[in-house]
């Protein structure tokens, strides 16, 4: 298969005026995209589609995968918007643009990213929403394409990732409640295969045998990431014949449902069951009794993703030498009034 | 200059096949691919680059422009992420792929818009934070490129857009305040020059005026769309020597700040100063007292923008025969008690 680096050898022109008249660029003269649209088809020259559009300067575009839907963005997201702010300011830097591929929830995200790769606009992707299994992350290694996941996964290419510390969330979490003498705590799962959840329930697990206790099945309550997921463990939690005391929460949407389906119930949140939420978020704060949950600078997060996704960019890495970042990233505790001693 | 139709014409091949041998896609086999870039380049070909990315089928997406920054998204953004998922639930019908393009708020609009469109990889955008003047507008028109803007302008190219009912808004709040008997009544503006900011202001002056009232200049309070711009509106109201009695707010977040800015100061939201707010948000549920606001249906929006863009996109226009759409999006009010009788 004849490349570009052939067609350019064959003209003796630089790869880079090769790419910009094969692929259409304004700055290319006439004469000059004649003979390499001539030498192209003379030489049978086929574009590498995959790797094409994933060099520095040849979009100048790095797309941000994440998962929206009535379920998980309906109300908006406070979440990623911020994420995307930190991206940003280092992009800017480089004159590189973010742009966010939104997939569906009602889509497979690997047919979603295979047509986005196959689009090809993108230097480089960040990835979200990783799964345990995630093929997503075997794919773009094989292509050589320059990417980066916010999460871990149990499928490793030898790529750079940063995740939340959901291990430091479950420990401190537990720690604190059992401190406070509680010894039936429920936890709460995403719904889906979601490799936070795993990591979340194991490090949680742990935690709890640290104290000579266990985490009964019925004590893991899985719901969607969103206030309605909240509501029905609280309504869940409220039905149970041996209720659990406390329980620690792994999505930040979740401890607004929690609370109210508590009250509906004539509970009191942090009086009736203690409840540790998850992400300082700009609703959270608004909760009464005040949450207890984790602070998360997002901000710096995001510069984090960016850095190093530039770390893997070949026309980036001498600028960012930070080799394969593979990070937990800290989170921070903020003690509200939700989780007082049992009752 | 030769375009594309002319190489077709010439190879007795479809417009379709030169595209997407000339734009590499892998589904050409080698010998057409070879044979259309030999008479491309014989016949002189040149790509039209801000049309060619821009027609059904060349790249199944399209752009959504935001602005962003740590001002306007610092805290998240529960606005669009709604209005995206409504446009999703539309373009999902038809294999497009809706991507983000996000405007730092520390770089200019048109700039960024003319390095999108020079990108090339979105069929149609949607543009959004109109400004009174805004030549993006122009600059879509007159490139063909489909376009529709989520607010409307004063630059006018016959092109379609969808609004929210601002005038709705002032006339609804400034009548109720009135009939509440307030006479000395503040509003809120944008900082910058954002279309909506005048279409506001002009509204409440006439609702006003139809009272027999006047709006001073003083009581027209400009901040920022952030909680901070409301906090410091509400600094502003409470040094005034002549306090106005109420204030209607055009942007959602900004209602959080203002409570906590009238309560530093002692004063209490509803009882000291009526406050009509914005949006009904997912942090505006949480203020007590509850907001008077108004509630918008932001799936509908997003559905309704989608089909309209769709409406001006040749391959789509058949299904959506809507005509250029011009609209102003309801808005409901929803009572709360943040708006009582003056002191």
């Amino acid at each position: 298969m004849v490349g570009i680096r052939r067609v350019a050898q064959h003209l003796n022109l630089s790869i880079g005026t090769v790419s910009r008249a094969l692929n259409g660029r304004p700055d290319v003269n006439e004469e000059t995209r004649r003979r390499v649209l001539e030498a192209a088809g003379a030489l049978g020259y086929a574009p590498n589609q995959a790797g094409r559009a994933l060099r520095r300067g040849s979009t100048g575009v790095v797309g941000f995968m994440m998962q929206t839907g009535s379920e998980i963005t309906g109300d908006g997201d406070t979440f990623f918007m911020s994420v995307f702010d930190g991206v940003q300011a280092v992009f800017s830097r480089h004159n590189l643009d973010l742009v966010v591929l939104l997939c569906s929830s009602r889509e497979d995200p690997d047919d979603y990213l295979r047509r986005t790769v196959a689009r090809g606009f993108a230097d480089a992707l960040i990835i979200s929403a990783t799964r345990r299994e995630d093929s997503r992350i075997a794919y773009l290694a094989e292509r050589g394409i320059p990417f980066i996941a916010l999460g871990r996964s149990e499928t490793d290419a030898g790529h750079p990732w940063i995740d939340l510390d959901f291990e430091g969330l479950a420990r401190t979490g537990i720690d604190r409640l059992v401190a406070k003498g509680h010894r039936r705590i429920a936890v709460s799962a995403p719904a889906d295969d979601a490799n936070l959840g795993f990591v979340f329930l194991d490090s949680a697990r742990t935690a709890l045998e640290g104290h000579g206790l266990v985490l009964p099945p019925e004590l893991v309550l899985r719901s969607p990431p969103n206030e309605i997921g909240g509501y029905q463990m609280a309504r869940q939690v409220v039905a149970m014949e041996e209720r659990p005391t406390a329980i620690v929460l792994v999505n930040e949407t979740t401890a607004i449902g929690f609370y109210r389906g508590l009250r509906d119930a004539g509970l009191e949140p942090g009086r009736d069951i203690a409840v540790i939420g998850f992400r300082e978020s700009p609703q959270a704060k608004f909760l009464s009794p005040p949450l207890t949950c984790f602070r998360i600078d997002l901000h710096a997060l995001g510069e984090g993703l960016a850095e190093a996704l530039l770390a893997t960019m070949p026309g980036f890495q001498e600028r960012y030498p930070l080799g394969t970042v593979r990070r937990i990233w800290p989170m921070s505790l903020i003690t509200g009034e939700s989780d007082g001693i049992p009752r």
